[in-house]
Formats: C-alpha cells, sequence, structure tokens
C-alpha cells in the first residue's frame, strides 16, 4: 500500500507521539474485565483483587534518545532500568520487577554488553529490582533497549493523572531541567572535539548537570515519603518530556485548568549558571527540557501542612476549573497560556 | 572501557543468546518473594496468590527478524501480536493483554504506521488480547518492535520447561518447517528481483509455506483443547528457534535425556515439495528452522488416551534419564546425538 505514491502520505511527525498513541488507542476492541486502565497513564493497571499489577514499558534508542559517544555504557544501562521504574513511581507504586530487552549491533564486544549490564544491576541492587526476563538479539545498526517495568499496588493507594481536584496544590520534587543542561553541555563539547579533535572536553564545574543527566535517579523515596506522611496524591506523573507537557498531561486528564508560578519552578543555581552561559532562559530550559524523572504531582489542601514534612518538594501553583485554561504567571503578574514544545519522538531526528 | 584496543574483546556471537542470558542471570542478585519464576523460561511467573501472572517480552528488529522488501506491514503488525502470545500459550496460559512498544524510522508515513497497527489490532481482535499500553518512538534507521503479553494463570495449571518425567511422551502441534520454507522462498525470489528487476516473483503453489512465515499463529486453540480433555503437560515450550533447540531446552530445564524419532516429526507435504527443490532434507528443516509458533510438550505416558482425543498432536519421542543422552533416531534405528544448529540471534547478521 507505500507503492501508490499519488497518495497524499502524512508524515510522522505531523501527527506526534501523543496523537499517534491516541489513535492507537481509539482502535482498541478488545477490553478484559481485568484492565483496570489501558493505554493513557504513566503505566496500565490490570488484576482483579484488591492488589494491581501496575506496568509500563519505555525504548531507548541510540542516535534518538542518548549518543554513545559520550554515554559511557554502564551508565546507559543504569539509565534503562530508571527510565523505567519512575513511571511505576509515578504511579505512587514501589517497582518490584523488570523485564529487559536489548537489540545490538555486533560491533559491540561482549565486554561492553557486560558493562552496560553491569550498570543494569547496579540499579536494580539501588531500587531493590529484579531482573526476570528480556530478549537478546542483534540489530543490523545501533542499540536498542525496551523495558518493562512493574509494581502490586492496592487499588486505594494506585494514582493516575486523572484525579486533580479544583484547588488543588500542584507539587514537583527536588528541581527541573538540571538534566537538559547536562545534554546542552555535553552536545556543546561534542561539536567542539568534531571540530578540533586535540581540544579535550571542558566538563570542569558541571558534575550537578552531568550527572542529571548521565545517571539519572527514580524518586522511589518521595513515594516512600508520600506514605509515612499519610498523603495519596490527587494525580500524579513523572516529569520526562520537560515541566510543562507533564503539567498539561494532568489537566487534560483531569479535565482540569491550572496555573504555574514560573518564579516558583525549582532550578538548581548550577542549571541556571550553565543555561544562561548558553543564553537559554533557566524556567525555559525547566518546563521544556525533558528527563527530569522527578515527581509531579496534585495534593488537596487539607494536606498542606503534610506537605511541610515531606522536605524536597515545591508547589509551583494550583488547579483551576477547566474554563480558566492552563496559565503559567510571571513573579510581576502577568499571565500568559501554558503551552508544551517539550519532547516530540518523531519531530526529533 | 572499550578505548583499550590491547584487550582481548569476545565477540558476541562466540558467546551467543543463551550463553548471554545465562551470563546476566548469574549476576541477578535481588529477590522478591512475588517471584515465582524468573529469567529462564518462556515467561517469567510473579504474584503471591493462587492467581499469578505470566509475562513474556520478545524483539523483532527489521534487517534481522524481518525484511521490509516482502514483509507486508499488516503481516507484520499481526506477527508481532503472534510471537509474543505464542510464549504465554506455552506456559499453558491463556494471553489477555499486550504492551507494545515501537521505534520507526521517519522515513515511515502516517499511513505506514496505521497499517502496522492494522495488523495488530486484527490479530488482538482474533485472540481477544487487549492492546494496553506501549512506547513510541522514532528511530535513526530502521524498524524495532517489542512486545510485552501476559496473561493469568493458576498456580497448578502453569506449565515450565523443568517439569518433564522419565518416559514422558514428547508432542508436538501441528508441523514444523513450513514458516522457514517459506523464509527461504522469499529469500530465493529477492535474490532474483534483485539480479533482474524485471521478473516477476514467482510464489505460485506456495500459499501455505508462504502463511505460514508472513503470518503465523499462536496455538492458544491447544491450550483450551488441553484443558478440555484434562491434560496438563509436565513441560512445555514454544518452537519458535526449531525443534532441535527446544528440545534441548527441555532437557536441560528437566534435567533428562530424550528420544526423538525421526521420522514422526511432521512436516506438511508443501513444505518437504519446496524444500527438497532447494535441496534441504525437509526433517532438517524442521529441526534447524524457525518461527513455527507450534507447542512442544511432554505428558506422562497415563494420559497416552486422552492425547488421541486432542487431534493435530504428534508423538514423536519420549524422555529418558541425563545420563541417555539427547538422540535422534532414524528409522532404520540409526542413533545419533541431538544437536542444536538453530538460531543464533548473534551470528545472523
Amino acid at each position: 500500500m507505500l507503492e501508490d505514491l499519488n497518495r497524499n502520505l502524512t508524515p510522522l511527525e505531523k501527527l506526534g507521539e501523543f496523537g499517534l498513541i491516541e489513535e492507537i488507542k481509539q482502535q482498541v476492541n478488545v477490553h478484559h474485565s481485568t484492565t483496570v486502565k489501558g493505554i493513557g497513564d504513566d503505566c496500565a493497571v490490570i488484576g482483579s483483587g484488591a492488589e494491581k499489577w501496575v506496568l509500563t514499558s519505555d525504548v531507548l534508542i541510540e542516535g534518538i534518545h542518548f549518543d554513545l559517544s559520550y554515554v559511557p555504557l554502564k551508565h546507559l544501562g543504569y539509565k534503562s532500568v530508571i527510565v523505567n521504574i519512575s513511571d511505576v513511581c509515578a504511579m505512587n507504586v514501589v517497582p518490584t520487577h523488570l523485564i529487559l530487552n536489548i537489540a545490538i549491533s555486533s560491533r559491540f564486544p561482549l565486554e561492553a554488553v557486560q558493562e552496560f549490564y553491569s550498570g543494569v544491576h547496579l540499579a536494580c541492587e539501588k531500587y531493590n529490582i529484579e531482573l526476570i526476563g528480556g530478549d537478546t538479539s542483534t540489530s543490523e545498526k545501533g542499540f536498542f533497549i525496551s523495558g518493562t517495568a512493574m509494581g502490586i499496588g492496592n487499588t486505594n493507594e494506585i494514582v493516575y493523572r486523572s484525579g486533580a481536584g479544583d484547588k488543588d496544590l500542584i507539587c514537583v520534587t527536588g528541581d527541573l531541567g538540571a538534566a537538559y543542561a547536562g545534554l546542552q553541555l555535553l552536545e556543546r563539547e561534542k561539536r567542539v572535539f568534531i571540530e578540533n579533535p586535540n581540544i579535550q572536553p571542558d566538563l570542569s564545574g558541571n558534575d550537578y548537570i552531568l550527572e542529571r543527566q548521565l545517571k539519572p535517579e527514580a524518586r522511589l523515596d518521595m513515594i516512600r515519603k508520600l506514605k509515612s506522611v499519610g498523603i495519596t496524591p490527587t494525580s500524579m506523573i513523572d516529569v520526562s518530556d520537560g515541566l510543562a507537557s507533564e503539567v498539561l498531561h494532568l489537566c487534560k486528564s483531569s479535565e482540569k485548568g491550572c496555573v504555574i508560578y514560573m518564579h516558583k519552578i525549582p532550578v538548581d543555581i548550577a542549571t541556571s549558571v550553565f543555561l544562561e552561559e548558553m543564553k537559554i532562559f533557566p524556567t525555559i530550559g525547566a518546563l521544556n527540557g525533558g528527563e527530569d524523572y522527578e515527581l509531579l504531582f496534585t495534593v488537596n489542601q487539607r494536606d498542606f501542612e503534610k506537605l511541610q514534612e515531606l522536605g524536597d518538594v515545591r508547589i509551583i501553583g494550583y488547579m483551576t476549573d477547566k474554563s480558566m485554561g492552563c496559565k503559567i504567571e510571571t513573579e510581576d503578574g502577568r499571565s500568559s497560556d501554558l503551552e508544551s514544545s517539550g519532547w516530540n519522538a518523531f519531530a526529533h531526528h
């Protein structure tokens, strides 16, 4: 059906990843009673009893999600675990198991694969994740990684994107934009190196942003803390595609509007210094950069005091009625529409 | 760690896929009480109650597992579902859910992705599988598919590779080698076409082997029949890498030997005719070809009569004590060691 070149074909980037997922979802005709949540959240949720299995699957592709000219294989293995378990955390569930598929070109020796898996095992031990399977194959070109992570959650503890209420507080853990800054640094030094291979990369003083890019962590600690202070968020998502995109996901799924205070968005000083050096406004880096793997969640205002016990969480705005739209406000009170120019998997190539 | 070119690096094909999986398995240090079976069977098995979740994950890589110059995208979508649910069937469990990740180069228009998913949805409807999620991404080059299929099984019904007993009958569903024959045909016609693009492919009279290659089916029907006649196999595996390789897996996991009768191996007449034309001995095609997606299983001899009720199943040999080794016998009584020269994912490139 691709031979008819007279047909008006649609480039994939026009639809984008979320448009494509929406279209795939429309075509799903089989629905089992054991499915609590199918396509459309950080994880699928399946099971019939009080305990549900929560599952997610993510790919990392060489040349799209990582560049082996500056990403060490051990770090890549570590990150392959993190990106998957972060989505389980975003359901307020402790991840327990991982299936990891790889396809790797035969230009890699066994020692490279061992190095990759040393990072996988390191992350698994740190987060108490059991690797229970995976397919291993060769590829013609490039390194492909596909992980599936899962955990068990009680029905009343699992948090979706869709539960946020009007006036709920919007919270985010840690700080944002650092992984994006780290990526800009690595890309800059790669360009310098390509132009002049005798110049050594200058990465000094940028340990924090490099580590956030090369060795991200999942906020499993926050899932445990939320439980210990007695907060069940009303909605939650992990910040992998930039804050703006994730806030819009929560608003869309919850059928709400929001106000985000630009000056409340947490950006580390090292991130700010570097991004300003690169002529990027730090908050824009936080809004549109990706790979933070922090948690964005909403809580009912009655949990305000408990929030103070959490530590490492900032309130950055609140949910509103859907009719109010999704807004971002500067410190001097100017308001504009919150827009996502985050990651489009099909435009980035 | 790859810069030290003086080190003696090991090519991946030396270890092979099963060697690599064995090595990865050795490094797993986290073990959860909810894990019934981790690495080392067709599926992982997790859960704490009487009902367990059975999960498997498989990749299909362009240029390795499929060639888009002769595989229609709709068939590829269909096959992506089948290869995954076949592994769930191999645990004696009815598959119910699927997560499907794809990474696709932007050379494909939206219409190509829609065509692929039309095959996915067709297989899902036929086998009553709910598509509950998946990551979609672009790739620099090539089409990469990773599926994760799952189902719920009762603890006492789940069948592993490891349960075969001495003197158990070795059975196989359907017939073998047809998908391999279909692949040989497609590859032959591709070579002809490359040499002379004016010659149209000659695929006439080979519908059966083409369909077995391009549109494989999972033997979910046999899982239902086994249950209806009251047989729980003592061990089971699906035939994806060639019969010899799968028999050796059952023997290894069950710590048994075996005798396979070469003349009992079921090969369809269309397969035989084509393979002989290609100067390939049909039984060798069945032993070492792949992608049959039939079920290979063992049953206790007391189930012999029930086996007759199943239909479409052949007894091809029996299990022996481990000390007897794994043997294959010809009709005139000559015996030799059963050896696998099946699919090595790392040698095939």
